[in-house]
């Protein structure tokens, strides 16, 4: 018998009892999210793929996958259920792929904060968390599939962002318990601001085995859409009542025509080139909401309690956020789509100006929330009618220009996206501390490794 | 035997069954309320006091009350525990004043709304709602005592309005039962925004008899004391903490020196001349919290849990709001205090500016709440150095010369006070509708009896 010939055989051979997967049309599903809502990823991260993905389920089995790793030097990338947009688990050097979804146990529930391992699926988790009265601060729309590893690593936040802000706000994120990249991989806890350096990196400078979340208390939420014949009343209303003190929500979005059209499993419940405004609100605050909605003229087109949302099994909030997109694309594949974020207090202001500028080629829809420092602004998921890379990159010009910020989602590299530019010293203090071999996900970070002066 | 010469006589006669109270020094008493921190209330209300006080427990009793006085034509003036500062329960013009802390039974609680007799105390009825894991959104630093329905009648919001806005944000009152003053009362129920034509007219236009309030989840609040050397850092530290939208918290107050040195009950914890930050965060936010303390170079000088406050029976919210007002006139009863708005945003850096002009004569204290379109602020409650009524105005003329809005709290109409000018017509349609006679505390509304055209 020969020597096996390559290092991810040896990998194979060394950890028999570990669930590989090595099937070419399995390997390629799991080394793809959803980048491919964007025309300009899916060119630049055609064909590229892992060699092999792991799915361990305990500690040891991490620790022991890392460990031969990091003693041949094979690239790891890790990956919760590929739920991103951005291609941050599609690995650009081969390698192993990490598939953190059987590593997925809830350890404690407290008043205000749960743990868990980070494979665990969001919707899961909040089984848990909803049998003490509590749920997640906020969720990608994806919560269903995502993991809380995967919220941690490559998202913002999502619904409940109105009330919490973005993960990144302190206070949302307690602790993480990371593992070292390394022949010994060492476990390492760390709490608050240390733990936010490995927040949005993708992956990138730390394997995160726990995370520790503050909690929300859970209401009984009333899900409406509002339907509106006028854009600006529409945008008003919605602002009206993500601001109003005195109304309980967890979630508001806008949606100006034509996109509401997309949204075909909602149809009966959306006249053709409608405006729409949905909301998940306490129970208790619809009188309040309804003051607002006659006050803008709107019509209440959809709405379900709490209790017909959970017996259904269907609810608004899978058509929010990027589900927006997902569901739009499906119907039109010409589309694609932007990341925004407006002026706190000029939102209203520069969302009517970005209509007038581009309504027709770009697709108003925004998200409520606050910002990092606490103020409700909105978060854009503009689609946008697709034609070539040169206009799409002209339209982020175009909202540039008129100080619309753009989390440009067409890029593959940390420093192009969210981050906005060169790394923290603290961020890349942790890529040495936990990745000195430069294992993880290589060749998303622009940063790394550290160019040294000629 | 002779005839009874007075209409009051009567009453006592025709109703031998009820609590009546006679004895001058307690009619003269339970006549009052905090409007001796103004002197010149003091001065405006000597000697007013009602006739008789009555304190029925019952609805048939109130209706008894209300018919025979409507029958006889004699004022009544509706009083819950007294804790008001305008003089709100102090007649004019003689009469009954109809206690309502008789009227005292919590109703029912639900998940996020209790209904709850006027006269409740709020203490006691957060005891209730405390048991189903949900507190009142706002409550006065004299919530031990006041009534729920005189802080709807009087009050303005207080700790929690830093969440959920003053009490007159929709969706915080949800209904209320009100009886109107004739020989034959009747009970109506109103909903939403008709019921808050009765909010804040110092029970001018109507009886009200039961209160339907939302509810908010109760958290572990963790009481703290975060002392600074510097006016500006403290102010800063304070602006930071109230905005923080992954920060769960229920107040934030900000004391400029020398209030804290009036706080003796405190003066273990604050060093002489320091500017204090007193806030009640979730214990689970105590993190987040100190990230900001040491940001801002401050010092935690008084910290106790949840559960340490519970056993202590000594909480921080008794030294907010009106309380610090208190506090400070108790020992030092040559100062008298203002009621201000600032414009959100701008709010930080206007209270740096008064402090610039007045600091000396004004000792700044601010409340962070939302505003009732939910942008953060401060409502400004300064200890005056007081000199003469002369100077007090030009203070007050000074501050509205710096767009610093004055609720002026040295007045005893409602429309010089927060109504801020002329009743709209709803409010004084309610007037007419609940209140024909014009029994209800006459002599506090400008706009009533109606001015007819000569």
């Amino acid at each position: 018998m020969n020597a096996p010939t390559s290092a991810i055989e040896q990998l194979l051979l060394e950890l028999p009892d570990l669930e590989w997967i090595t099937d070419e049309g399995r390997v390629t599903r799991l080394s793809q999210d959803f980048s491919w809502f964007s025309p300009v990823l899916v060119r630049q991260l055609e064909g590229k793929r892992a060699d092999v993905v792991v799915r361990p389920r305990t500690e040891d089995e991490i620790r022991a996958v890392v460990g031969a790793c990091a003693r041949r030097g094979v690239p790891i990338t890790i990956r919760g259920s590929g739920t991103g947009n951005y291609g941050q688990t599609t690995p650009l050097a081969g390698g192993v792929v990490l598939d953190m979804t059987g590593y997925n146990a809830c350890l404690w529930v407290q008043p205000g904060v749960v743990r868990a391992q980070a494979g665990i699926r969001l919707g899961e988790l909040e089984k848990k968390t909803k049998a003490t009265g509590q749920e997640l601060r906020c969720v990608p729309s994806t919560y269903r599939s995502a993991t809380l590893g995967g919220l941690f690593g490559g998202g913002f936040g999502g619904v409940g962002s109105i009330n919490h802000g973005p993960l990144s706000a302190p206070g949302n994120v307690l602790g993480l318990r990371a593992m070292t990249i390394e022949a010994e991989p060492q476990m390492i806890e760390l709490r608050g601001a240390e733990a936010m350096r490995m927040h949005h990196l993708w992956g990138t400078n730390g394997l995160v085995l726990e995370l520790e979340f503050a909690l929300a208390p859970a209401h009984p939420w009333l899900e409406t859409l509002v339907t509106f014949d006028d854009f600006e009343r529409a945008l008003n209303f919605a602002d009206k009542l993500a601001n109003a003190p005195g109304i309980v929500k967890r979630g508001v979005s806008f949606f100006a025509a034509p996109i509401a059209d997309h949204l075909v499993q909602l149809a009966a419940h959306l006249p053709q080139g409608c405006h729409t405004v949905l909301s998940l609100v306490a129970e208790p605050s619809e009188p309040a909401m309804l003051l607002l909605v006659e006050a803008h003229g709107g019509t209440v087109s959809y709405r379900k309690t709490a209790a017909e949302v959970q017996k259904s099994n269907r609810t608004l909030m899978e058509f929010t956020w990027n589900h927006t997109t997902l569901h739009a694309l499906k119907i039109d594949p010409t589309l694609t789509y932007l990341q925004s974020g407006f002026i706190p207090g000029r939102h209203v202001e520069q969302i009517l100006e970005m209509e007038k500028l581009l309504g027709g080629e770009v697709m108003m829809h925004t998200e409520f929330i606050r910002n990092v420092a606490g103020l409700m602004t909105c978060s854009g998921l503009q689609l946008v009618r697709f034609r070539t890379e040169e206009r799409l990159n002209e339209i982020i010009d175009i909202h540039r220009a008129h100080d619309v910020h753009i989390n440009n989602p067409h890029v593959n590299i940390v420093e192009d996206g969210k981050a906005g530019g060169p790394l923290p010293a603290e961020v890349i203090a942790v890529k040495h501390r936990f990745d000195p071999l430069g294992l993880l996900n290589p060749g998303k970070l622009r940063d790394w490794p550290v160019k040294t002066g000629a």
